[in-house]
């Protein structure tokens, strides 16, 4: 099995570590005669790039991506685009001091336990740096749909408490989703409110949780496969893959279970174009795509890597207090940088329905 | 792509409409020399079988699986299990006059815009009686599991606005998970609460929401696969493609977005039995078992059957008033047969995991 | 790992065992709208039943299949087409006698070295009543490829040392591909020969080996997959998958090791229609299907089940005499009643190829 | 679906064409603790790399190979280990004059038919520069099956009509199977006549086709799985993938279907060891390994790069002789080289085999 790989037929293989000389991603399934350059890919990844802002890792990467097979001519061959973007700012040896010391909230442990032989520097594979590739696939994913005027976009819906009532507001009212800070936040008074608090915690040496909305625009109907396959369950496999995260919700997700059948039922007005007056779905229906927008969330926990000491354990038992070494450098809140790379796997995850749709009839 | 398969390693596939002559389910990948018998299979389907309560679906199964390869004196041999589950109490005739109009919330619109030809006759291969295959499969991954100390339990955490704070309840000190009337509710009180919100729902012809709480005991640590086959991503795609499923939590859920690192990391104390001193992560860190009890939710909207009038389309356009016909069946609050079903997926998801372990290491 | 699943898009999933209660096969992938029914199955599984010549197995089968899901008003709905065909002439107790020595040439040795537990009545899983679901599966992928116009025949082309040069036959002068004795073999005259070394064979109780050729027509280019899924790949694959085959051939097969480049290549003549002017390569460039003429072969060893005492060892080691109880029943050449699988293997290779060439493009 | 990957469970993905900058491969399911290193996979790139010997192509690669992820002190760390190949001597510009050429043999046209663009410098994909990943893979899955004392060997056993009969062979009493000129065939006469039948081929500027037979020793019984993922159809699959391979044998191969049962059934003589007294079967019963010598060859077609004039048309149809420009470059007979890529394609199969049994039981 292939653990480091995500979709159906339009496959991405990842591999990296950290503080590895590189990381990188093949794709597999893309259909020949795509456009596709350096400069899409870069689009995308200065989006995540640490160290742009006040709120994010100041761990600097260009994160440059070179595209090593798979073009001709400026256009895809249906053989695979092995994409990689080399490791600039790496400090193993920041992570010494704390090698041997499991991390709260880390994957120190539960490597250990799987593999019984861990890369400890940064989090080694664990680390969300691997994201990185997802934003670089994700890249190829909106290149395909942008194609069929499918456009896939996400935003912090919350950080911390901060947080709204998001379905009373109109987004295309909002304010454009690139800031100079990188708080994707289209509420321009909620994003200052964001920016304190985050203000506040990074203050404290401490972290906080998030969450982010992806919408989705230009979605036909029918993509997305009953029984195991259904639209909802990829997103949620790929979403909740994510580092950090903790929930997924669709259409109106946890409010849902409150609901009664009159309420929550969108009714059908038309056979195309809206075909509900209301959206309680989110854009599918037993598992495939309605032609509504979709739409859904996801919620992270706050970053485990704070600047606070911790009480835990060494790998031999022994009880140790962590304190992060002066080289070691995490975001404050991991919802900020998520943003592109929730784009990003719901892309990838729509692009392969979009192609995989392509079967469903004789 | 079989989109009708579930699991990597472990597989199984279903097959069969609501209405057709039977449901079925191959189990693939299972181990040799695992006693399991129809008994076992009994045993769960029980549990899900509909007419059997005031809460839950009139149409009458005996869900009588048989078992038709894959033992030999009463052990596997590994090869296939093939299941199969008759239908019994069919009823085709009665989906005739609504065989054209869009139901609400159900499938047919888009089944019809995928694949452009639909089994109408109670929606097919989109109705929850697909659930009685993964029942089966439960059967034998919960088989599997209790050969190592491994137990999966789900329970009614909420239906339309009841429920509670799951948090502080010790779970060993309620009541025991069966009850003459399929309310899998530990909280007796609560339970009381959720039968009298069902009668006051079923009185108008309505249908309400709910929610399935999960709980693993016993599983060791070191299961689940970075990086897209994480333990949290697998259980979110196996929950969230149950019909009805709209949100999906694991450990702290969607509570984690408010709380700070300091708060929500998980202490280490000890090496192994309980390894954090609080477990917020629900049992898992970077997609691995940690050991530590693991334990999510799924909510579900409300049925999307209602006796009430609808307004909605036919195929063609039209405007319809959709009144289900008498001879349809459904149930109230789809969470409350899903409890079985949500530890059947559970288990699946673990068996799997359990038996991919075994590649870990050199 | 589902290793009793056969297919990258359109995938067939079989299970039973020659003396449980029935052997099917669940069909995923499969595009929706196709006219498919029964008796098209039943056509296919006709032609390879046993029991009907002087020259097949005396085990008698109706092979009456039947669909149990999948189609809606005679056409596919996309959903998984469950086929199951009851196994009628059992005699398990034939079996018991036999049931704890090793069978030379049978899988006996190794079942029990993989598994440590083994269905021993009539071979179980290894038994080649298995290929009765690969006909019923190929049945429905010749349905998918002849409304594209393409063709799948196969021929004995030898029986023991019996055969010809085929290469210099022109297929369409001879006779149709059936007989009374289900001996199919295009060229009466080596029919007859073949005929009579059967005879001869059996007599003996011994068994021999043969070879099936297949052809396909109306094959158009670009199927087929590089790097790892070309097409003679995923035949070969296919074919050295059926019981008791030792080799496989493309095109001028074992007799290109012997030619040069300058005999070998066939050089284009045309863009479309016949586009070589020879055809050694058996209609494959680079693993992806020229459009030319299919054709290969397949060799198998002779039936290891023969009515001679063999020298042997039971399962714990002691030696013995083999003897084939009376009621055993086995075929004197599995090459004879091969045609109709390999077929269907084809088939079922090239109808998967098929449906993924709509990827290829943009 | 990933046509770039091989493997069930231990996967290889390859990506590269044979005049872009770099070849590579991730491997993913390598299990961790493994002792990995550059050294490992260079002493097997060594034997594949061209520019050594009179016999092969003139092309000039290092083929130093790179190891950007996957290892920590010098083990796996069951992360994807991913090795990178530079393209070194690459001269893209010297197949522009023949880019609109429909090359004899070659992919050009199914290429060109499947995808509609291609990346015509010296194959692009379809190259077999592809084959140097493979061999890097199978130096992972060397190191593996080595630790179980399993030990693959392939060698030379044909080129063009030079060859004998290798059943009467002693393999142990042969010469060692490196030689300076690359021509790893065991018995030093046979060599002599196949390097004068290489010149004299050479000299017309023509090719020849070859035969590689392989040879496992010390592989356990009960690899492989029934019944579409049987042992020998995985190395069929394996072994009928690479560039130019046109026949796949099993044990007694093609001359089986000439045998009878009586001749051909292995009889088992012990229930270790050497458990039959002849190995007709070459390994395998039933597609699970008996724990016999595994023993198979594989038959190529001649090189079709030639130098010679040759007939073809161009891409819009026209009539054109082809003459190969000066700077191309190509293997007379692509069997030489293609020995230590048999033994790696034969790893491969078998160390997942190796692997996947660990799921065989309870």
């Amino acid at each position: 099995m292939a653990s480091n790989r995500c979709g159906n037929w339009l496959q991405m293989t990842t591999w990296g570590e950290s503080h590895g000389p590189a990381m990188g991603v093949v794709l597999d399934g893309c259909p020949a005669g795509i456009p596709f350059s350096e400069e899409d890919l870069q689009r995308e990844l200065v989006r995540r790039r640490p160290g742009g802002t006040l709120y994010t890792s100041p761990r600097k990467e260009r994160d440059h991506a070179v595209i090593l097979s798979g073009l001709w001519e400026g256009k895809t061959t249906g053989t695979p685009l092995s994409i990689m973007i080399p490791n600039e700012d790496v400090r193993p040896e920041a992570y010494a001091p704390i090698a041997s010391l499991l991390r709260p909230g880390h994957g120190t442990y539960t490597y250990h336990q799987k593999y019984g032989h861990f890369d400890p520097r940064g989090g080694g594979r664990a680390s969300a740096r691997e994201t990185v590739c997802r934003v670089a696939a994700g890249a190829f994913a909106k290149t395909l749909l942008a194609r069929e005027g499918i456009r896939v976009l996400a935003f912090l819906s919350q950080i911390g408490p901060i947080t709204k009532d998001w379905e009373e507001t109109p987004l295309e009212t909002l304010a454009p989703l690139t800031t100079p800070e990188g708080i994707f936040c289209p509420d321009a008074a909620l994003r200052t409110q964001m920016e304190a608090h985050l203000t506040h915690i990074m203050a404290q040496g401490d972290s906080c949780g998030g969450a982010v909305r992806f919408l989705v625009e230009g979605l036909p109907p029918g993509l997305g496969d009953p029984v195991y396959e259904k639209l909802e369950a990829n997103l949620a496999k790929a979403l909740m893959g994510l580092p950090a995260s903790k929930a997924f919700e669709m259409g109106s997700g946890r409010e849902a279970a409150s609901m009664q059948g009159s309420q929550h039922n969108d009714l059908f007005c038309a056979l195309s174009g809206p075909v509900t007056s209301t959206n309680h779905a989110g854009g599918t229906l037993a598992g495939i795509s309605t032609g509504m927008p979709l739409r859904g969330e996801v919620y992270f926990k706050p970053t485990s890597s704070i600047n606070k000491p911790q009480a835990t354990l060494a790998l031999d038992g022994t009880s140790h207090t962590l304190t992060l070494p002066p080289g070691s450098r995490h975001d404050p809140c991991v919802a900020i940088r998520a943003v592109p790379v929730v784009e990003a796997m719901v892309a990838w995850v729509l692009a392969d329905a979009w192609l995989c749709q392509r079967m469903a009839r004789g």
